[in-house]
C-alpha cells in the first residue's frame, strides 16, 4: 500500500526545508516531540485559524482558553487518573519496555481495546523482543498517559497533569458559557491548544506525538430538542463504515442525509457535525476521495457515549484517525457535578405550557422547627424541602449539611401531596465533540499535497497546497541580484506584508529555475518575478505553481486581490 | 495610586461578563491559572495574531512553534535548571510557606536581587508572619521556579521541564533558520505560546502567573555589522528610565533616536527593537502616557547582557514590567555549543577582501601518516588541521575522537608557518530579544480601556478598546423581537460572520438601552440596529460606542467596509 520511499523522501524534504522537524535535534531529539520550522508553522497558524473562523462562522459557537495544566481532581472526575492507560510489558531478558498491544497488533484487529489477561495470552505464543529477540514477558500492566507535575512546593504541591485533551477547559467553563449565552441552549465553545500523552513508544512521525495540537468543540444541546439541520442541500457521496455489529454493518457510500435517514447516524446533530468536519477537512486540502468516516462499535465505544464516529484519513501510514466526533450526552457534566457539588452545570427547560405536578412532600411545621432549631431552622427548612427519598416513618435523621444532622420528629412536620404548576424544569445539557487532531490533519494535508514529478531527466517535487495554507502566498524574484531589481523585489515584498492577511517572501540567490523549484517544493502558489520590462511600467510576471503558466500583471492589481483572498483570476 | 474599588469593579466586570476567570473555579480554582472566557480568548487571539503580524511584517522574521515540555539537557545549558530560582522561606509556627524576597520588599527597592544572607538578616529584624503573626523564620532557600515531569516511564523515563520561556525554541531551531535565510545574517524568529512558571503565592489577578502567554522574538545578527535602523522619522517622546548607576541616571523623556545618538540606549538594534514595541503597545491600545522603558543596572541585569530594557506599563498595579529588551550578546548560542556539542550554531561572515593570515600549523606528512593509521590516516590528518593548541614538543598525543587517542611522532608531521588568504570566518551571532508577557499586555489594555461613567444617574461602564481588538467588531440587535426583525438581524450577523476577519453577534433580549450598555461594558465599537424600516429598505441604525453617535447606513457597504477593516468612515 505505501510506497516506502516516498515516505523517506517526503519526510526529507519537510526536515530539510524547515516545514517539521525533530524537537532538540541538536541535544539527540526527543521522540515523540516534533518542532514546527518556519514553513511549517506558518501552515500551522493558518490551518489553525480556518479551523477556528469555521466554527466561529456558526454564530452560535465561541472560543475559549484554559490552562494546560490542570489539577488532579478534575481529571479524576472526567476519568482519566483512573482510566487513561495503555497496558506496558517489560522484557524479562533485557528489561525494554513496550505497549503490550503494539507488539501483538499483528494477532488481534482490535489489540488495543484487549485486558491484560487476553494480552498476557497473546504474548504468550512466542512474541519476540524487538530489542533482544527473546520471548519471555512481564504480565502487562496498566501505566497512566498524563504528564504529572506538581503545582506549589514543599508542604503547599499539590498533583496535576498536563492536559490529555483541551474539552475539560470548556465543561469548567460551561457556567460562564450559560451566561454568556443568556440562558439559550444550543450553543457550542471551542479551544485549540496542547495536548499531552506520555506516549511510551511514539512513533509514525507526526502520528503519535508525546506532546500535540489539538482543536475540540463542545457543543451542548437540549436533547429533547436537540438541533436539526438540513442536510438536504449538500450534495457529496461519502464513505462510510457503520457499526460492524449493528444492522448496516460493511463499508457504504452516501450523502449525510441519507445516512440519518437510514439510522445509520444515530444523532442528528451528529450527522452536522460529520458534514461540517468534512467542509473543514476539504476546505483546507485533503483529498475527499481519502476521508472515510468509522463508526464504533458498541464494544470500542465509551459506555456513556451514544454515537461515536472517528473521521479518518488515508495516507502513507494508512487509514488514520484524525477528529473524533462523540456524542456524549450528559456524561461530562454530570461527573463534575458529582465530584465539584457545584450546582451549575445545568440548563432551564421552559416548558411550552406551565405542567401541573403532583409532590409529596413533608411541610414544615414553622411553629415548632422556629423554636427547637433557632439558627439552623432555615437550614432545616431547605433540607425538608430538597428531600426527594421522603422517609417511611418518623423520626429520621435529617442531613442539614456536610456531616450535620438533626432529628426531625412527630408534630415538626406534616405530610401532604399537592399539586402545583411548575412552568420548566433543570436539566442536565448534552454534548456533542468534534475533537480533531491537527497534526495529523496537517501531516496529511502535506501528504495529499506532495506530487513528485520529473524536470529535464531530474526529480521534481510540488507540494500542491490550498492557497490560504501554504505558509506564503508569493514569493517575490528578482530576475538579476542588479539594476534595481532586487530593491524594486524588496518593495514589492514589504507592500505584500503590509497588506493584514497576506505574506510574501524574497528570494534572490541562484538561478529563476533553481528558485521556482525551491517555492514548488514548499507549496508557494505564486511566484512574482521582477525584470527589466518591471522596471520600466511596474508590471511583474506572475507564475502559476500549478501549471506554471505565467502572465503579467501590474503590482497594484496584485495587491488589491492579494487583500480580497486569491490572484486566481489574473489568469 | 491605585483606586482599590475600580481594581475590584473591573476585576469583577472581567469575571462576569466572561473576559477573564479564575480557572477550575468549580473545583475551588487554582492559584496563579487562569481562563480567558468567550470575551477574553477573542481578545487574546486578536492581539496575539496582530503581535504576529506585526513582526512578520518585517520580512526577515519568521515565526516557529516548539514543544513545551523540554528535556533536562536544554534547561542545564540555558541556566534555568542551576539559576532559575526563588528564595523560599517557612514560618516556624505555623509552617506557611512564602517567598522570602515578598516578605521584606518594603524594606528593599530590589529584593529579588538580595542573597540568601542578606534576606536573612531582613527576615530577623521581626518580619511578621501574614498567616500567624509569629516572627520566627527558617533560612531562606533557593526553590527552582520550574514544573517538573517525566518524559516515558519506568527504566526508560527522564527527566524534563515545562519551559520557562520559549526562547529555547528558537535557539534549538537555529541551524534550520540559518538554512531558511539562506546563510544570510539579520534574521530573527517569533513564537508565541505558553510558558510556566512554579510560582509559590502568585497574587495581582493576571499579573504573576503559573501559566502564561509569551510571545518572544529572538533577532539574530552579526555584532560586526548591527542592523541600523532609521529612527529619524519618528516622532514620539518618551518615558526613559536609564540606568540609576549609570552617567544618565533620572528620569528623562526624548524620542528614540535622540537616546541612541545620547549613549542612553546602548546599540542601534536595541533602539530599534524598543521603538517597534512601542508601536505595537500604542496599536493595540495601551496608553502612551502610561508606558516608559527601565534600563537594567548593571548589578540587576544577566552577567553576559550587554543592554537590557524592561518596558513597563502603568495601571492598577503600579508600573508592571510587560516586555523585557535585552542585547543577550553570544550567550545562548556559545552555551548550546559547549554544552550539546553542536557545531551548527553559528554564521559565516563573508570578509570584503579576502585576508592574509599567518597560521602556526602541524602540517601532516602523509607518507608516514597513510601506512601508520591506515583507515584513521583521514581522521587524524583531519584532527591535525583542527589543533588551535599546537603541543610544545613531540611525541604527543592526539585526540581523534571521543575517548580515541592516537600517539603523533617525530617525522609525522612537520610544523610550519604559513601565511594563507582566507575569505571569511565562523563567527556565533549576537541574538537582541524583544519578549512579551501577553497577559499582562492583555491586563492593562483593558484597565486602559476601562472607563466608569454614569447614566441618567446609574454607574455605567465603557471598555474604550480598539477596533480590531474588541471581542467581535459588532453587535446585532433586532429592535423588537417580531415582524421580521430577529430573521433580518440573524441574517446581517450571519454574513459579517462570513466574512474572513470580522466578527458579530446577535443580541435580542431586554430592552434596546440594556443591550447598549451590555456592549459598551465589553467594548464592543459598533451595534448595528434592525427597525421597522430595515424592513423596508435594508438600511440600519449605527451606533458608535464612544459617542453613541448614530447614522443610518446600508448592511452591503457596511459589510463592505467591514471587510476593509472598519465603518468609521460612515461617520
Amino acid at each position: 500500500m505505501a510506497d516506502e520511499g516516498r515516505l523517506e523522501r517526503l519526510s526529507a524534504m519537510l526536515r530539510r526545508r524547515g516545514v517539521v522537524l525533530p524537537a532538540f535535534d541538536i541535544y539527540g531529539g526527543v521522540s515523540g516531540l516534533i518542532d514546527y520550522g518556519p514553513v511549517g508553522a506558518a501552515i500551522r497558524r493558518r490551518l489553525t485559524q480556518k479551523w477556528v473562523d469555521h466554527w466561529l462562522s456558526h454564530g452560535d459557537i465561541v472560543e475559549i482558553d484554559s490552562p494546560t495544566i490542570t489539577p488532579e481532581s478534575v481529571l479524576v472526575a472526567s476519568g482519566h487518573v483512573g482510566e487513561f492507560n495503555d497496558l506496558m510489558t517489560e522484557c524479562k531478558a533485557c528489561g525494554s519496555v513496550f505497549r503490550a498491544d503494539h507488539l501483538v497488533e499483528h494477532l488481534h484487529p482490535n489489540a488495543d481495546s484487549l485486558n491484560s489477561d487476553e494480552i498476557d495470552k497473546l504474548l504468550d505464543t512466542g512474541i519476540e523482543c524487538p530489542s533482544c529477540s527473546e520471548t519471555a514477558w512481564t504480565p502487562a500492566q496498566p501505566m497512566n498517559l498524563m504528564f504529572s507535575t506538581t503545582i506549589g512546593a514543599m508542604s503547599t504541591g499539590r498533583t496535576a497533569y498536563m492536559r490529555p485533551e483541551t474539552a475539560q477547559g470548556m465543561f469548567m467553563l460551561y457556567p460562564a458559557l450559560y451566561r454568556h449565552f443568556r440562558q439559550k441552549l444550543p450553543f457550542g465553545a471551542i479551544q485549540t491548544g496542547k495536548g499531552y500523552r506520555n506516549e511510551i513508544s511514539p512513533r509514525q512521525g507526526m502520528i503519535r506525538l508525546r506532546e500535540f495540537n489539538m482543536a475540540e468543540l463542545e457543543y451542548f444541546i437540549d436533547p429533547e430538542n436537540p438541533p436539526i439541520a438540513d442536510l438536504n442541500r449538500r450534495t457529496e457521496i461519502v464513505h462510510l463504515v457503520p457499526d460492524p455489529d449493528g444492522p448496516h454493518a460493511g463499508e457504504t457510500r452516501m450523502g449525510f442525509g441519507a445516512a440519518l435517514s437510514a439510522g445509520i447516524v444515530r444523532h442528528p446533530t451528529v450527522a452536522w457535525f460529520l458534514a461540517r468536519t468534512w467542509d473543514f477537512l476539504v476546505e483546507v486540502g485533503i483529498n475527499p476521495e481519502k476521508i472515510r468516516f468509522r463508526q464504533h462499535a458498541s464494544t470500542e465505544m465509551a459506555h456513556y457515549a451514544e454515537d461515536c464516529w472517528d473521521c479518518e484519513i488515508h495516507g502513507e501510514h494508512g487509514w488514520i484517525e484524525c477528529v473524533g466526533i462523540a456524542n456524549r450526552t450528559c456524561h461530562d457534566l454530570e461527573s463534575h457535578e458529582i465530584h465539584s457539588n457545584a450546582k451549575a452545570l445545568r440548563a432551564w427547560r421552559q416548558f411550552a405550557e406551565p405542567r401541573s405536578q403532583t409532590l409529596d412532600r413533608l411541610a414544615p411545621n414553622g411553629a415548632v422547627i422556629g423554636p427547637t432549631f433557632r439558627g439552623d431552622a432555615s437550614a432545616v427548612v431547605a433540607a425538608l424541602e430538597a428531600l426527594t427519598d421522603l422517609p417511611d416513618s418518623l423520626p429520621f435523621e435529617l442531613e442539614i449539611a456536610d456531616g450535620v444532622s438533626v432529628t426531625i420528629e412527630e408534630g415538626m412536620v406534616e405530610r401532604r401531596i399537592e399539586t402545583v404548576n411548575v412552568s420548566g424544569e433543570w436539566y442536565t445539557p448534552h454534548v456533542i465533540e468534534p475533537a480533531f487532531g491537527i497534526d495529523r490533519i496537517i501531516w496529511h494535508v502535506l501528504d495529499h499535497a506532495y506530487e513528485e514529478a520529473e524536470k529535464e531527466g531530474e526529480a521534481y517535487t510540488f507540494l500542491r497546497l490550498s492557497e490560504g495554507i501554504s505558509s506564503v502566498d508569493c514569493v517575490v524574484l528578482p530576475l538579476f541580484d542588479k539594476e534595481g531589481m532586487p530593491e524594486l523585489a524588496r518593495e514589492i515584498t514589504s507592500a505584500v506584508n503590509s497588506l493584514p492577511h497576506a505574506r510574501a517572501e524574497l528570494d534572490s540567490s541562484k538561478s529563476i529555475g533553481r528558485r521556482y523549484a525551491r517555492a514548488d517544493e514548499i507549496g508557494i502558489p505564486w511566484a512574482l518575478t521582477v525584470d527589466h520590462t518591471s522596471l520600466e511600467d511596474g508590471s511583474v510576471t506572475i507564475r502559476r505553481r500549478d501549471d506554471q503558466l505565467q502572465v503579467r500583471g501590474f503590482v497594484d492589481e496584485i495587491l488589491s486581490r492579494l487583500s480580497n483572498g486569491t490572484i486566481q483570476e489574473l489568469f
